[in-house]
C-alpha cells in the first residue's frame, strides 16, 4: 500500500512480489466470500491429498526418511485437520459474532445497538516446518486456519522437503482452478535465503506471520515484522524442552514401564518434535535411580532413523556435546563409539544433573533437538517447582502420578500451568491431538504470541481482527456471515 | 525471576521495584483466588467510587478543566464498567472453559481429553490516560479487565490529574484491606519520566503492559517491552484521525443538523478524545460546499474549555499550524486574532484538501489533538474508498447516509471495516459503549495489538492465556473455575 520505504521492484525478490501482489488481488474476492466457498476450499485440498496419499508419500519418506507408517498417519492428520477447519467454518465458529441490542436512555447504560464481527488480517505468509512434512507445511494447520479465517497464504515451502512441498502446492492450484478461486489464494515462494525470507515478512501487503522453526531464524524474522512501519502479528513456534516430572507416586508399580513409555517418546521420530520430553524431573533417592538406569537402557535399545537434514545432523551433536560439557553434567547414556558419524542415524543419548546447576546454568535449557535429554535430580517437591520455574516457557509440562488433589500436587499443577501451553497428567507430550480444546504455544521462549495456538481449531482467531459495527444495517451484518454468539 | 540482565536494586527506581515485588507476592494470591473475591474487589471499587463521587469529581474538575456533567458521567461509567467486569466473573465468562471429551481409538479421530482453561499473565503495569480521569485511569477499564482477569495491576497515573489519581489509589487501598487482600493486587508508582516508565515495562515481574496515550510514547514504550529478554505484550491505545464519510444521501435532508451534530462531536472535551472526528470526506459538490460551510458555522459558535495540560494545549497550535502550512491545504476555519494564546481554551478550527493531496501527503494524516478537524473533498465514489484505504488504521470510521443495501455501500462498508476497530452507521464516534460486542481498538498506528480492545469485556482477554489440561483430573479443572463453553 502506501509504505513508501519498501523496495516492491527489487529484482532479485520480484517473484515474492509477484506471489504477494497475487495474494493481495485473491485477498479482495476470497475474503469477503460466503464461508461455504472457504470449506468447499478446505474440503477439496483434504480430498485431494488423500487421491495422491500413496505418491505423496513415497515421495515425502525419500525426501525426509521420516518412514510411510508415519508419513501416512501425517497425512492423514492433514486431510482431517482441513475438514476440521472447514466444519468450524460451516457451524460458523470462525466467523462468530457477538451481538448487544439497543437499550435506551443516557450512558452508561443506554447505548446503541453494537455488533462484533471478525474480519480476516489479509495474505499470511506461512513458514513450513522441517518435521512436518503434511501437517505443518503448505497445506498443514497454519494454512487451514488462514483459509478458514478468509486469509490468503504466501507459502514459504522447507528446503527439507522442496519436492514433496512444489508437488502439494501443484494439487493446491489444481484445486483452486477446479473451485474458480485465483491461484493467489494459496502461492507459493520458492527462494531459501534469509534475506528472502525477511523480504517477504517486510512485505507491506504481507498482513501476519505464521512460523515454525528454530528460536534463532524465528526471533529474527519476529523482528523483521517489529521492524516494519506497520508490525504485523508474527505467530512463531520455536520448540521447546518439555519438562516431565516423574513423581514418587509414579514409580509406585515399578519403573520399566514408564521408562520404556517414555524412551519411545524421546526418540520418536528420531526426536524431532518441537513436543520431545527434553527435561525429566526424578527425585534423587533409590526408585529415581533405578527409573533413570531402567530409561538409559531403553534408550541404548531405541533404534532411530536419519535425521531430516544433514545440517540437523550436525546440530544435534553440536547440542549434546554443548550439554555434556557443562560442570556437574554426568553422561548418562552416551553414544556407542563411531556412532556420531553424520552418516548414521542419531545415537539416543542422557545426561543427567542435580536441580541447583539446572536452575544456575541457562545452557541447561537450550533444546537438544534429536533423541536426547536431560534428567534432572531434585531433592523434594518445592525443588521440581524451582526446576519448573527456571524453565520460564514450553509448549507442554508432563506431571506423571500427580493426580492425588494434595497441596504439593496443587502447587505442582500451578507450577507447570504457569510455564506451559498444554499440562499433561497421563501419557507424552509427543502427539498433538486437534480438536477445539488444544493449545500449542507456551510463554516466551516456546512461542512468540502465548495467547495464540498453531494447532487446534482456535489457531483460526490468529488471523481475524473484532470490527463493533454500531447502528448497521441488517446486510453488512449479513454480509459478515458467522453466528451470533451472545 | 532469572533475568541477570535487569538491576532490580538500581536506586533512582527502587519504588517501582517495591511496588512491582508486592504486586507479584500477591500475584500468588489474587491469581488463584476465586472468580467470588474478584467480583467482590470489583463492586467494592464501584461502590467506593461512588461513595466518595463529590469530592472525586470536584478534584477532577479542578485538576483537568472538563467540567463536573461530563466528571459526574465518567465517574458514573468507570462504576458501572467495574460492576459490569464483575458481572462476567460472576457468569464465568472471563475464565470460560472448552471441554473435548477424550474419544478412543488412533488419532487423528482418536483423542485423549482435553479441557482448555485460561491462566492469568500476572502483574500488568497500567499507563493512564490524561484525557478519562476516571474511565481510562486508576480504576478505569485496563485496570478493571486485568482484575478481572485475575492479575494485578501495577498503576503509572497520568501527570494531568495527579491529587485525583492518589485519592482514588488510596480509596482501592482502603477496599483491599477491608477485604483483606494484599496492597500488592492494586500498586502505585509515582515516577513520572520516560526512564522510569522504561524501567517499569522492563521489569522481570511485569507480565503484560496496558497503555493510553500518545503515539510517540506508546511506540518508545511498546519498543521496550519487545528489548525484553523474555517480551510480553504490550496492549498501547495510540489515538487516531476517526474519518467519518458524509454521502450525498446523509444531506438529502439538509446540512444544518447534520452539521450541528458533527461539530458538538469535534469541540467535545476541547476534542480531547482518541474518537474526535478528525477527517471529514465530503462530496466535492454544492451540497457537499454547503455542509462544510454550515460546520464551520457551528464550529465557530462552540464554545471550548481549557485543555487538560499547557503542554497539551501548545501540542495543538503546533499541530494545527503543521496542517496549515501543507501544500493544498485551505483554512475554512481560523482563530479568531488573539485567540491562540496558551492561557485561553483552544479556538476550534477547520481545514480543507482534496482527495489526491490527502493521499499524497503522510502529514494530512496526523492527529490534532484538540477541537480541529480536515475536510477532504472527493468527486466521486471511488475516491472516498482511496482516502479510507490512506488512512490505514483508524480507532473507528463513520458513514453517513449508506444505509442502502448497493453495491457502492457494499463497498464503502468493506472499506470502513479494513481500517477501523468499530464502524458506525449513525452518530458520532465520540461515546463508547461498555458491552460485550464493542471493540475499542484499529489496526496500526490507532493499536499495538489490534486485535484486542481496550474497552468492552472482551477486554479480559488480553490479560488471559489459554492452557490445555490433557487428562487432568477433575480438581485441576475445577480448581481453573470458569464455565464450560463447548
Amino acid at each position: 500500500m502506501n509504505q513508501t520505504s519498501f523496495n516492491v521492484t527489487s529484482a532479485p525478490f520480484a517473484a515474492i512480489d509477484n506471489a504477494v501482489a497475487r495474494a493481495d488481488e485473491a485477498q479482495a474476492i476470497y475474503g469477503t466470500a460466503p464461508g461455504a466457498v472457504r470449506s468447499r476450499l478446505l474440503r477439496g485440498l483434504a480430498d485431494a491429498l488423500e487421491r495422491d496419499a500413496a505418491g505423496l508419500v513415497a515421495l515425502a519418506d525419500e525426501e525426509t526418511s521420516l518412514g510411510t507408517a508415519r508419513l501416512n498417519g501425517e497425512l492423514a492428520r492433514t486431510a482431517f485437520q482441513l475438514r476440521g477447519f472447514a466444519e468450524r467454518v460451516e457451524s460458523g465458529l470462525a466467523h462468530r459474532q457477538i451481538d448487544d441490542a439497543a437499550v435506551p436512555g443516557a450512558p452508561p447504560a443506554g447505548r446503541p445497538q453494537l455488533t462484533r464481527v471478525l474480519e480476516p488480517l489479509g495474505p499470511v505468509a506461512m513458514f513450513s516446518a522441517s518435521n512436518f512434512p503434511f501437517a505443518f507445511s503448505v497445506l498443514g494447520g497454519d494454512t487451514a486456519s488462514a483459509l478458514a479465517a478468509g486469509c490468503t497464504v504466501i507459502v514459504k515451502p522447507h528446503s527439507g522437503h522442496p519436492e514433496l512441498s512444489r508437488r502439494v502446492h501443484a494439487l493446491a492450484a489444481a484445486v483452486l482452478r477446479e473451485q474458480g478461486l485465483p491461484e493467489g489464494v494459496i502461492d507459493f515462494v520458492d527462494q531459501a535465503s534469509r534475506e528472502a525470507a525477511v523480504h517477504l515478512v517486510s512485505h507491506p501487503d504481507v498482513s501476519a506471520v505464521a512460523f515454525t522453526g528454530s528460536w534463532q531464524g524465528g526471533v529474527a524474522l519476529w523482528r523483521a515484522a517489529n521492524a516494519r512501519p506497520r508490525p504485523i502479528p508474527f505467530y512463531g513456534e520455536l520448540g521447546s524442552i518439555n519438562p516431565l516430572v516423574v513423581t514418587p507416586h509414579a514409580l509406585a508399580e515399578g519403573v520399566d514401564v514408564p521408562a520404556a513409555t517414555l524412551a519411545a517418546s524421546i526418540t520418536m521420530g528420531s526426536g524431532q518434535f518441537c513436543t520431545s520430553p527434553g527435561l525429566i524431573v526424578v527425585r534423587d533417592d533409590a526408585d529415581g535411580e533405578r527409573f533413570v538406569e531402567a530409561l538409559a537402557q531403553s534408550l541404548s535399545a531405541q533404534k532411530t532413523h536419519a535425521m531430516l537434514t544433514p545440517p540437523m545432523r550436525t546440530g544435534f551433536e553440536h547440542a549434546v556435546a554443548h550439554i555434556a560439557a557443562q560442570p556437574r553434567v554426568h553422561v548418562r547414556l552416551a553414544a556407542p563409539p563411531g556412532s556420531d558419524a553424520a552418516a548414521l542415524p542419531p545415537a539416543p543419548r542422557l545426561f543427567e544433573t542435580d536441580a541447583t546447576s539446572f536452575i544456575a546454568n541457562p545452557a541447561l535449557r537450550e533444546e537438544m533437538f534429536g533423541p536426547a535429554a536431560l534428567v534432572v535430580k531434585v531433592r523434594d517437591e518445592a525443588s521440581v517447582i524451582d526446576v519448573l520455574a527456571a524453565v520460564e516457557g514450553s509448549l507442554t509440562a508432563t506431571l506423571w502420578g500427580a493426580d492425588d488433589d494434595t497441596p504439593g500436587n496443587r502447587a505442582l499443577a500451578a507450577a507447570a500451568q504457569r510455564i506451559a501451553g498444554r499440562v499433561l497428567f497421563r501419557g507424552v507430550p509427543t502427539g498433538v491431538a486437534v480438536c477445539d480444546a488444544q493449545q500449542h504455544g507456551g510463554p516466551w521462549p516456546a512461542s512468540t504470541q502465548p495467547q495464540t495456538t498453531s494447532v487446534g481449531y482456535t489457531a483460526i482467531e490468529r488471523f481475524l481482527r473484532p470490527v463493533a459495527l454500531q447502528d448497521a444495517p441488517q446486510w453488512v451484518i449479513d454480509a459478515n456471515g458467522g453466528i451470533v454468539a451472545v
